[in-house]
């Protein structure tokens, strides 16, 4: 849509910096890069790795075509020398990360990039952007998932988001747990159900809602679900069953007090003998708001607004940071771990380092622990890094059924705190071995 | 990027409702669809118009393609009837609109499409996407400039969300008032200046502070900008001017007590008689952090996260509703306006309508006057909706640089109380006439 490839989506500094390195002789140097955050949103008690598919598409892409060289020339934001290099531009090192749809704490190395300094600098703005993003709304997926309890997750924030960020947030809910989305464009790239209801628009067009709801059951089929809050509620769930009998698929509730509503609708269709007809309820719904509607007879719930935008938290603080790198360009030359260490605050820890999930007896997960030297016997088994690239290929493309179940699964090893929705500490210790 | 047109950034129900009207007679009925927000986020004065160029582009390039319809035919999303509808789609009608850059309040219509239901229903979640994150960012960029007070603002957020919502939350700041920006795709599609200036990691990379300082100043000239938190920042700024010189363009602090930080820093350097070197801070600035600068010597401002999540407020809340609609297919048959009724609060105002801010006697405005009747003879020089598209015909492109012009003469004409950055009403009251 305009851009033609990703290593547009990056900052003018990592091509000044390469510009810089590639002339000092230090481009070379091997380097390790890692992708962590300091700290959880506020009162979170997890996060969610979502969007390493995303990465692993964005590096193999990542190309400088001629009209981008062109471009860059023309802007002079580096020189020739640099332009030649960028010319010639594959990734050629090593990515590992958390398998996408993990959990993670704060400090957890969730991806790690290894090669010279140069081929990895370049890739900082890419990777954060959709790590960052996707995770975001992911996190979000997830604590709405665990509050609907089993009941459907219908996205619908399209229209509250940038039109792709829309279709990359589809993907993120997905994993996160969401059953579908209204997202044609989601559906097209990623193969995530696509399901639709009617809007009030529909309604108003026709000269009745009787007239509207017919065409819509004639057209669509009873199984379709009917928006029945334009005027009257009650009188339109009476001409819904009506028109479409006991095999009406659903009714669809966007206003008012939904726990009253719902509870007055279910009891409406069950005396009217439609008592299979489901009950989609939506209206600025967030995970406190689906937690509030358990004892009402919601069926399923759609999500928007606050969905695509992380619930009140639309990014990650993850950063992209240097913890390692050669003494010299020599690709035998050993590594040394590096770290900022101003006063203001934002220190890190260098080092290549590995991570685990050490488990209690009950087999319950009880804490993150990350190192930089051997990794101890009793978490071998338990470290969280995969390899993703080496030598610059891609091992695995993973179907997202495989990252939702993964995510899942990797909730239901955390303590049981990790659902509660009330702000709290991470549920797991970062511990540092 | 992987979506082939436009015409996929659509939601599901979008379609089925087409193929409904279109079996029931009602799809060519003529329609008028209007986007507007019932409030402003809480506690903001103005809203920003944003994202209407790129609407514009939407709108043209809204094509099924044979892909596409394979896709719906395939997933069985609407039947043999509506994808040859679909494969003949091109937008016919007419769009009016607020000019690009403009402010709003609630209620005011800042886009009006008009043509057949089936044509115009569709463009409905694209149209609302764009509208509602770029006029977010665009709103917070606004709120950051007032703050600036005339210093230079650099956009730094690609990195805090979607890879190609940062290309449109570059091109919302720019509009807001934002001088520059980090990321090279919003330079390379819409032409804004890109800049940069240094990580931690490049220092890092090197073998000292002074290697990292020399290999850029050799590389990018005297006039850059070079990083001095990642040690010592006092110790950083005398090697910085050392090897520099008093040409030495900026330097960059990244963490600590910025106020406190750039006295010294300024102190200094003045000392060292780069007096003429700049001082940028950045580390999660928001409007608020801005204006608390205002007494410190900073000359520019990098902010990311912040910007790009609209300073709390991610999303606008506009809705895009059906106001008027035919009685029948019949091109010649008259408007009726509709609206949705229900109990549960969501209403809106049926009609066409117009919009005008009156002024008062000292030529300041002083109320959004909404209308769907005659427009008084006094306002009618004062009216805001003006045509964007005609028969299909996209009328205007505008450069960025008028739009950004438009915005600020827009905020220039508000009450003084618009640029507050407390909480409050917004600061024109909206009228209906």
């Amino acid at each position: 849509m305009g851009v033609p490839s990703t290593a547009l989506f990056t900052d003018h500094y990592e091509l000044t910096m390469l510009q810089a390195a590639l002339e000092a002789g230090s481009a070379e140097r091997r380097s390790v890069f890692e992708v962590f955050t300091r700290r959880l949103p506020d009162g979170r008690r997890y996060g969610v790795v979502a969007g390493t598919g995303r990465v692993l598409d964005a590096v193999e892409n990542f190309r400088f075509e001629p009209d981008v060289l062109h471009f860059l020339r023309e802007r002079r934001i580096v020189d020739e020398a640099t332009l030649q290099w960028l010319a010639g531009y594959r990734f050629g090192g090593d990515i590992w990360g958390y398998p996408e749809g993990e959990v993670y704490f704060p400090g957890s190395p969730v991806l790690r990039v290894e090669g010279t300094f140069a081929e990895c600098v370049l890739l900082e703005t890419v990777i954060l952007s959709i790590l960052n993003h996707d995770s975001a709304v992911a996190a979000a997926a997830s604590r709405m998932s665990s509050a609907a309890d089993g009941r459907a997750l219908i996205e619908m924030g399209a229209r509250r988001t940038h039109e792709l960020a829309a279709v990359a947030a589809a993907r993120a809910a997905y994993i996160g747990g969401f059953t579908t989305t209204s997202d044609l464009a989601s559906g097209y790239r990623y193969g995530i159900p696509t399901v639709g209801t009617s809007a009030h628009a529909f309604t108003l067009l026709h000269d009745s809602e009787r007239d509207a709801f017919q065409a819509q059951v004639e057209s669509l089929g009873r199984g379709t679900t009917l928006l029945v809050d334009t005027y009257d509620v009650a009188e339109a769930v009476r001409t819904a069953v009506e028109l479409a009998g006991p095999e009406l698929g659903a009714v669809r509730i966007d206003s008012g007090d939904l726990l009253l509503v719902a509870h007055r609708v279910r009891q409406q269709l069950d005396e009217l003998g439609a008592t299979r007809t489901k009950i989609v309820v939506t209206s600025d719904l967030d995970e406190y708001a689906i937690a509030s509607l358990r004892a009402a007879p919601v069926d399923a719930y759609g999500v928007g607004t606050q969905l695509v935008t992380g619930s009140g938290h639309p990014t990650c603080s993850m950063v992209y940071k240097l913890v390692a790198r050669a003494e010299s360009a020599d690709p035998e030359a050993p590594l040394l771990p590096v770290a900022k260490k101003s006063a203001g605050g934002k220190t890190s820890l260098g080092g290549r380092k590995w991570a685990a999930r050490r488990l209690d007896e009950n087999g319950v997960a009880e804490a993150e622990v990350i190192g930089s030297g051997p990794v101890p016997d009793e978490l071998v088994d338990r470290q969280l890094l995969v390899q993703l690239v080496k030598g610059g290929q891609v091992l695995t493309r993973e179907p997202l059924d495989v990252v939702r179940e993964r995510h899942a699964a990797a909730l239901a090893g955390l303590p049981l705190s990790a659902t509660q929705l009330s702000r709290g500490e991470p549920v797991l210790p970062t511990e540092y071995a």
